[in-house]
């Protein structure tokens, strides 16, 4: 028996119908290969910012450390400035732990339309690599000359050596296990100083994977083939806004971000992961109990990947393509009528 | 007889095969709403500068000033590395001129395909106003420690008070012209100075335009609805990158990047405004004639547009559908095997 210690952090909104379906889940797997979960639940979140004037303790990350890994619902809340929710939890967290990666798989399911005419299930299957702790999300950067019209805002984008190379590599290697080629997308014609050293510092590291075809493309001619060509790609790795941007981007594609999970890695395991639906808190449907669950369910199941037990993760993830194919059980943004737990419980049969 | 004088830079690739055929039809439409147009013609290219080691002269700017609009072909050729070539004669000129407006109108026409099963003809018809001088891209920023393992790369992105104040400006009266809908594309939830920033102008510029309906997005949900619903957009407005990134994306969405036009406009008009296809020098297919001409002789619309010939610019966009629906003669990226001049000859049958 291997005995896992989960944190989870419902959050918000839908956040805390999802992950309890998430949890039944892993508790269906547990048994059948030998493992055991035990939970400890945090209550931080913009409510708890309303109530307490902080998303989270000031030894939030301590409490966190001596976890196997973090399963988080979702963050945000009308009211409370996206800034706030995201920057007094989830980035701290991805930050503390030093989860550089972002891990975004995208496949097209049978069962589920994507809006691309020519997007068959099979056929679409990659995974968006997002540098997750650098790049653009900067603290560094502020406000001259307030109000005046004057004014002005400037930020700055960080991007190190050892920071870029470290996602390249895990990136390189993620390609190789899958067989596939890596794409690096870029934006060294618009942006000068940083995206140039990307492109450098991709050239020497394939190097290192002589076996790994790749390529590099502008952000902007890669958005406009991820909706004209998704099939082609199989590992795409970005910057921590290309990355955001083209894994949401991706999911849409793939025809629900409902369904798209993300992984925080630290690689290393130093430090806790933290898995998560890429799907928000939506304040316009939460409390009524019809949340797609699979985002935090596929979540659930990169993180039994991560934790070193593959069998029991593909158990899951098939259960999900079971699930959809099915049809005939599903939530409203799938185009059903079946709410949350129902949805969860048909998956729990087809597991 | 209004005479303009029109600055030509047919630049690389089948910018050279593309430029004489929007000057064809703006020729053809001349004679008809009693305008003349005198052409001079610059060399400025990659090919310029692998001979002369520079994209354009030191006086570039000043050759270009005392033209009414400059119409651009594209600049990009194999072993320039593209911050050369674009920040040697595209970028100069948009800042130099102060076109800090880049339009990019996006279309649905009868005849093209979209990658999307549900966007039809007639209901996608939106346009994207990008800031055009200053925010992501730029200058300010460079390495430290090159080539040792603390390397790192930085970029300071500036936004300004003013310079975002007079594109929301320009792009709250485009919505209202079209009695339409703003939409404000941003980060704020990772980019905590600079968007934040914007999202505050925009609410303050919103006050001068009451009757405008207008909401903001995070540009990755944005990217994502872009492909789930392209019809609810009606102007979209966003920073140098991140119009960029959409106006690529939409054009995708449309159906075809051989047709996308773009105008980098001075509104003021106390500099020349610049009209250019949204592809690229496309090496893979330059020198074969086959290149689509649509990309720069809607270009040249909207240079007519701007010139104050609306009328002029509306024959011209009607002949494009017109071509569109008609199907029988297009190029290979439209799926037919005509010629550039062919499918040129066509559309002037139909003006
Ligand atoms: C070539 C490049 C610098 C340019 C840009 O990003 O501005 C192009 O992508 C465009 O959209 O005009
Ligand atoms: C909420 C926001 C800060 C976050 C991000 O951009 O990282 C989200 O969009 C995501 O992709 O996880």
């Amino acid at each position: 028996m291997t005995n896992h210690r989960i944190a989870l952090i419902p959050g918000d909104g839908i956040g805390t119908e999802v992950l309890p379906a998430a949890r039944r889940v892993l508790d269906a797997v547990a048994a059948r290969h030998g493992l055991a979960f035990s939970y400890d639940e945090f209550d931080w979140s913009c409510a708890r910012y309303l109530r307490e004037g902080a998303m989270m303790p000031d030894d939030g990350l301590d409490q966190l450390r001596n976890h196997d890994a973090i399963l988080l619902g979702a963050v945000g809340y009308p009211g409370v400035p996206d800034h706030v929710s995201l920057w007094g939890l989830l980035i701290p967290i991805r930050r503390g732990f030093r989860q550089y990666v972002n891990l975004r798989p995208i496949r097209v399911f049978e069962g589920v339309a994507s809006p691309l005419r020519t997007a068959e299930p099979g056929e679409v299957d990659f995974v968006v690599v997002r540098e997750n702790v650098e790049g653009e999300y900067s603290e560094i950067g502020g406000r001259m000359n307030r109000g005046f019209p004057d004014e002005m805002a400037v930020q700055e984008a960080v991007f190190t050596r050892a920071g870029v190379n470290r996602v390249l590599d895990y990136a390189f290697g993620l390609a190789a296990r899958r067989g596939g080629r890596l794409t690096s997308a870029t934006k060294s014609n618009g942006i000068v100083h940083t995206m140039p050293f990307w492109d450098e510092l991709v050239n020497e590291r394939a190097q290192l994977h002589p076996l790994v075809p790749w390529d590099q493309e502008h952000v902007d001619a890669l958005a406009a083939k991820f909706v004209l060509d998704p099939a082609r790609y199989d590992v795409v790795v970005g910057s921590n806004l290309f990355g955001d941007i083209l894994s949401d981007l991706a999911a849409a594609v793939a025809g629900s971000i409902g369904i798209a999970p993300a992984a925080n890695l630290n690689p290393e395991r130093e430090f806790p992961s933290m898995f998560e639906p890429v799907h928000g808190s939506a304040p316009d449907i939460a409390g009524r109990g019809i949340a797609n669950p699979l985002g935090a369910i596929w979540s659930a199941a990169m993180m039994l990947d991560h934790l070193g037990h593959p069998a029991a993760a593909t158990d899951i993830t098939d259960a999900i393509a079971a699930v959809l194919a099915e049809t005939s059980v599903r939530t409203p943004d799938l185009g059903g009528s079946a709410g949350t737990s129902e949805f969860t419980e048909k998956l729990l049969e087809l597991l």
